[in-house]
């Protein structure tokens, strides 16, 4: 079984990739894009991480395509992208726990003054906010996939009044926005949600609320976020993605005192589970049984 | 029923309290110290903040100290404090919440390196680090009160290899440390374990391991835990508590680069579920009924 393995996975990461691939499935062959230039014909899968454009054109025997990646909004933007293969997301659930993580240490540290302390703390100052118990804080959580529920399914055990919302299912938008704190975007990007966190989302927030951006910089207007959080009206952001990544040197969100940045650190996807995923998956391919986790190329994700 | 109201509650909130306890004890009289002092033998119970020493001696008839805060190490070390009298803490299980939330959150960003990505924003550097599952990481909570068993059981709640320790259960201390990637304190202060967060306690830690004190400023030697984060074998500290406070200008933890400091808010005493609890236990003493929450004055807590 020959695997073409290729992307943006990182060179300091690369090797552990490898190697957990390796070892999760040793009958294969990996090969990278040099090595199967040789023989287009002989690569029956694709392990993918946002791979260059062309990437996976011209491979006739081609029967899935795994991302490594849980978003695969780039991959489907790459007009070369073979129209009839299986093309698989990466659904772990070590993936979804960090996630659920960032996205409960962003509520607690909401909730609680937290990113306020630090700042007082840099300006030598003492004083004490007042504290708010978790069931009166709502807390509406943006996506209702593996990372939406799981993130929301921990908030709310915390004592949070949470919500989960998608396109599909839940309130009107607005009407939900008017009763939130704190909003926290796990939705997938797609031409339906591209642009969503815009002046009008923000303008339907009630004053001091938060948001929390974990899925797309595609996600938001920047522009838009920066006059709310400029006008205090918007008490916080914590962003872990953005437009252009790494974010440019100088843009605003950089030292803006209401933004916690992280650079796209949110959830990593750890090679060791994710590889055993992955494998199991392109076995299924092999030997004809169904796959996991596929993508609806017309819904996006 | 006449009932003393002193203490160092902060004049902001002196109202609030006010109102929530004669809304939780309307058939009560409140007598702050001026008042009291015209008729010491009319006051049957006291309900107290950290009062000034000497506030509650000679005064025959007390039935009841009820304090308003968890801590009651400031109350002990007051020698004028009548010996006979039931001396009952605030246990509250909204504060006990708020600091189960805040030893949730320290955990969070610790394991995460979250506060390490908040440094490194200000520096305007893009730099992903590692990141472990939650099942690789060991936290261990000193404290089998309320506040460090709710503080423990949630963070193994989140998959943390999660253990508790009190001076009397528990494995010995040491080796107890020498497994402990994060450690945090919700220990009484007493004379048992004043100073135990010395050099000797962090140089049994692991390299990179970090402490959190939620607890009393008197459980840290504070030379000795700026030496281990200046030498660098400590990676971070979260400390609420100070030996005095507020931490005074100019103290080395206000700016160190691997402290996040909170000026004593890690669980704040809700007025509005707090005096329904002191009310509770004012009842009780003044029909002769069990009372709740009683200090262990040679335990100290």
């Amino acid at each position: 079984m020959n695997v073409l393995l290729c992307g943006d996975i990182g060179a300091a990461d690369f090797g552990a990739w490898q190697q957990a691939l390796q070892a999760a499935l040793p009958e294969a062959r990996w090969l990278d894009l040099a090595a199967a230039r040789a023989d287009p014909a002989a690569v029956v899968a694709a392990v993918v991480a946002n791979p260059l454009p062309g990437s996976l054109a011209g491979r006739p025997n081609l029967r899935l395509i795994q991302s490594l990646w849980a978003g695969v909004d780039r991959l489907l933007a790459d007009a070369t992208l073979p129209p009839g293969v299986p093309l698989a997301r990466m659904v772990d659930p070590a993936m979804t726990a960090a996630m659920a993580e960032t996205a409960l240490w962003a509520t607690l540290a909401l909730h609680r003054g937290f990113f306020a302390y630090a700042q007082r703390q840099r300006e030598g100052r003492w004083r004490v906010h007042a504290q708010r118990r978790a069931d009166e804080v709502r807390v509406s959580v943006l996506g209702r996939g593996q990372l939406g529920s799981e993130a929301a399914r921990r908030i709310a055990q915390q004592g949070y009044r949470t919500r989960a919302w998608s396109l599909r299912e839940g309130p009107p938008l607005a009407s939900l926005l008017a009763e939130t704190d704190i909003v926290i975007n796990l939705l997938p990007l797609t031409p339906a949600t591209r642009g969503l966190i815009d002046a009008g989302f923000l303008a339907v927030l009630p004053p001091q609320a938060s948001v929390v951006n974990l899925a797309r910089g595609g996600h938001v207007v920047d522009a838009d976020l920066l006059a709310a959080l400029d006008s205090g009206r918007l008490r916080h952001a914590v962003l872990d993605v953005f437009h252009t990544e790494p974010l440019p040197a100088g843009h605003a969100f950089w030292q803006h005192p209401r933004v916690m940045l992280l650079p796209h650190a949110a959830a990593l996807t750890d090679p060791r589970s994710a590889a055993l995923i992955a494998a199991a998956n392109l076995r299924a391919a092999r030997d004809g049984l169904p796959l996991s986790n596929l993508v609806d190329r017309a819904k996006g994700y």
